[in-house]
């Protein structure tokens, strides 16, 4: 490993960066372990210490991009507080040009600005079986090193957009839009039939105004407490999962 | 505010002495007003600056101990990432001495280890108005700063309790036990009837064996998609929110 390997690596924390390359790092033990499982294609070079190497020598042998680092390289360039034997990195998933909503369900998310609000969402999408999330443009952007290891290798299973989301949303034609809101008709109450979309919005303001004069519907949790507000990536993971009952 | 405030409050960090002193700290414009409106009593000693102070002329009128702080102080004593005008020192809340399990739901948390996740979990309860949590006593604690920001006022409002799980779940009589687990009976398939306890598994290991045997039902929520696994405060919203439809 070089000093340009360090710098080139670092280098992907961004996204300008991430977009021109077409790559993205993937982190530690369990997480490439689950790359060299379902994905092994994707993988374009691998950095890992030693240990991490021996104890994988039939699966390694396919890739000529193995470089073997000590820990103290491995801590320069990692992302994570406690950097974990091996680091990949990762050729970011082609996807359709345009978003497609004619079948299942497609969850978008406005606004959301936490990295691991958002790895957290993709996860419990890949869960429910989601296969697409459109992103509005000022959403954390889904390849960066926090909302990778929130979410946990769901993130090659989908299709993530960024687009304008209210040009997007005025042309669904009879495809229903849900946006989940405090003021809305009662989640228990509702009959889901894909297709639909349903709409998540940021952690603090909720769905933007612009946005919710779409919606078909406005949906609400039931609240039996006090509590003010629930977390976003708790807020879609209830509502995918009544809609998947 | 004098050296000594400044390290008090730092102290008040460590588990220890927040028992000790019986105190613990909320930070942040939204969190302070919130206890001022439901739990002013709580508060013992206000930090602000100025303006914030100027804002609220009439309600810290009640207060004998406001003191007016300049930025450089509060990032000094502050946990958060960017500290927020003010800081409170607030009485932990006096609990019953042992937990009642005749009425309602009783949220049992086994190794929830990542404070954000035990934070947002605690909000989530007091959403679906659960009154009482049982934490294992490995289970992070639920009055440090990361935990009490993450549960956004909903700290206030429960009981909690930290227990060895196994001698107070042996001990239940004809209550339910369900556990979360990958393996059990589907959550959509379920009659919740209260009384019950519900048992939420660590991040990564899920619900412990020795808990594990002691359930009377294993419960999961179905998987569509292909995820490995959902977060610890998603599954629990996922499953109280289907236990309270």
């Amino acid at each position: 490993m070089t000093k340009s390997d360090v710098k080139y690596i670092q280098s992907l924390a961004h996204k300008k960066q991430r977009e021109e390359e077409g790559l993205f790092v993937v982190e530690g033990v369990k997480m490439v372990d689950e790359l060299l499982l379902n994905f092994p294609d994707r993988i374009v070079r691998i950095f890992a210490i030693e240990t991490w190497i021996n104890d994988r020598t039939e699966i390694v042998k396919k890739y000529n991009s193995i470089n073997c680092i000590d820990l103290q390289f491995l801590e320069r360039v990692s992302f994570l507080q406690t950097p974990n034997e091996v680091l990949a990195l990762v050729s970011m998933p082609t996807i359709e040009l345009i978003p497609s909503f004619s079948n299942g369900l497609t969850l978008v998310l406005d606004q959301i600005q936490d990295p691991g609000n958002l790895g957290t969402i993709i996860r419990t999408a890949d869960w429910f079986g989601v296969k697409q999330i459109i992103c509005s443009v000022d959403t954390s952007d889904a390849f960066s090193p926090k909302v990778v290891q929130a979410s946990m290798g769901s993130l090659m299973r989908l299709s993530i957009f960024y687009l304008e989301l209210d040009s997007v949303l005025k042309n669904l034609g009879e495809v229903p839009i849900y946006t989940a809101e405090l003021n809305g008709e009662s989640l228990f109450d509702l009959e889901f039939r894909q297709p639909f979309v349903l709409v998540i919005g940021n952690e603090s303001r909720g769905v933007s105004e612009k946005i919710s004069k779409l919606a078909t519907k406005k949906i609400t949790i039931p609240k039996l407490g006090n509590a003010e507000s629930l977390n976003a990536s708790v807020a879609a993971g209830i509502i995918l999962s009544h809609a998947s009952r």
